[in-house]
């Protein structure tokens, strides 16, 4: 069964985690994609203040992408999205900074739109702690509160960049399935920002949901070839079952050096610090022959068809997985 | 006909705007007075982040007092309030502090259902000159774009303690009706905070509102009596049309002197300023018999009753005026 077919099936396409520049020409490489939803992010190191300028800015491009764009607050919307040939974006931070010490932030940043938030990014905060830190003391006290409250008004916890113990912690007080929106099982490519089977068997367990990652550095790096990541894809859904497996590129595409910095230093460190990446290789990865962008989606639920999985795995896998989860997650805790 | 009478139609009182203590025994007194609807202020000198705390707290009440409060963001929601016998509430700032500098706030505060802003409070700011300044060069550069975009989202201007260039510019630069919400005819009780006949004339070609104010200060002091007060609205009625002529307290109940502080001198002065009071009369006002709280609205009604208006033309001016007016203004202006 060649991609033309799927597509014409109105697959759903939906990408865990996007940073990349948000301009036209990217919205149409998304559409060329076949891609009905991403998760943006909006957020990395920005206190509440800032993240209303930033929040500012994504009105502003609904606004003027309209045609091409729905913002996505409910499950709903990506089905409007995926009906009209538009591209549903949902808005999350990759930190908690914009909550500062204020348990009400939660439901304010909620009422802006944004419905999915990372408790840590690549450093310890007043939440928990990241992958980077030497130890991770967990989730906070005040950590516990914000998972109750994202809970409640169906804000989605999503860990990636989260610390070993903090993740279980967060996995154990959550009392609704959380979402790994970018990583990778680290069994499979070792590194800290991907995840331990610990973790995995309990976000499996959670009913959680994880979206596998094609950053180059969390993989075999930018020669990767398209069937290893099709394996990677295979040996997580045997472990963790084809409903609880997604995509979640985080895609980077068109960023300057400068954001790169921000992205990595925030105004934490006046020293280098690589995240993902090492001092060998310091800048923006090149992305592999098989996913120069969003439009090479068709490349990987090609490459599962092709490995042996059926049309319905490969619905699940691409799309499905995450609309159900989003369907669910984005709901008030009173309306389920 | 009696009050009881009105009661039993279930008339629809709404008031303008309140500033008291927001408790559960505020509540059930604007129970008591029938009330279905209340703009309640929020922010008199809050910046932005501070605006989100405030928000924040407002939250918290609804969810604490879900029995008795329904949060209004559309004419629907008050409909409902006034049909389950609830509160509705409006938030809405008499200030625009919490935009600073940056347009794109008007739609952050909006989507957070900040649905009403007073263009100016008592001092000279980004947007334009208060009623209290020597010299008001009316609306700025950004003024105008802000009127623009609350137009746009459908955020409704209020011009209660804003000066009269400014007041005539906004009422000129809007595509759509503005509010009075709490200001008297200057001609009826001459003060800085009541409005010329040029504004309430632009205000009524403007198919605008005005708010009449019960705020001892800006009528005759705590002694007017019930029958002059209804004679200013039956007085406004003849000069605005009674489909412009609403109800808008300025109940402020309740609240320590501390805040009034902070009302009136905020960070800007470290001397005293009266605002509406005056050096003989610094602390909070008494308020008339008539008017001791919001159990007293059907006091009003009843005397305009009594005065002679129709039954339809009372249930215009207690609340049906403000529904029409919230119900469009509250539109977004691609939804009209």
């Amino acid at each position: 069964m060649s991609d033309q077919n799927l597509s014409k099936q109105n697959m759903m396409v939906i990408d865990g985690l996007e940073l990349s520049k948000w301009d036209r020409e990217f919205l149409l490489e998304l559409k060329k994609g076949g891609v009905s939803c991403v998760h943006a992010c909006c957020v990395l190191w920005e206190n509440a203040r800032e993240t209303l300028s930033k929040v500012s800015g994504w009105y502003q491009f609904f606004q003027k992408h309209s045609d091409l764009v729905i913002p996505v607050r409910r499950g709903e919307d990506i089905l409007k999205a995926n009906a009209e040939g538009k591209i549903g974006i949902i808005l999350g931070t990759q930190n908690t900074s914009s909550l500062e010490d204020e348990l009400g932030l939660v439901e304010v940043f909620e009422q802006l739109g944004i419905k999915i938030m990372q408790l840590t990014y690549n450093n310890q905060n007043l939440i928990g702690s990241s992958c980077y830190e030497a130890r991770d003391s967990g989730l906070s006290r005040y950590g516990k509160l914000v998972v109750e409250e994202m809970n409640r008004v169906g804000m989605v916890i999503d860990l990636s960049h989260v610390g070993e113990q903090t993740s279980l912690d967060a996995i154990h007080h959550s009392q609704r399935p959380v979402a790994i929106t970018h990583a990778n099982p680290d069994w499979i490519y070792p590194s800290k920002r991907n995840k331990s089977p610990e973790v995995l068997q309990a976000l499996k367990d959670n009913n959680g949901i994880l979206g596998l990652c094609a950053y180059p550095h969390l993989i075999s790096g930018s020669e990767t070839p398209l069937e290893e990541f099709v394996d990677l894809i295979v040996r997580t859904i045997d472990f963790m079952g084809v409903k609880q497996v997604a995509i979640g590129t985080d895609l980077t595409l068109n960023m300057s050096d400068d954001f790169l910095h921000w992205m990595r230093m925030g105004r934490w460190t006046h020293e280098m610090d690589y995240g993902a990446g090492s001092a060998n290789n310091p800048s923006w990865p090149t992305w592999p022959t098989w996913f120069k962008g969003p439009a090479d989606f068709p490349n990987i639920s090609q490459g599962l068809l092709e490995r042996g999985l059926k049309e319905a795995e490969v619905e699940s896998v691409m799309g499905g997985n995450w609309y159900r989860f989003f369907d669910e997650g984005f709901l008030r805790q009173k309306e389920m």
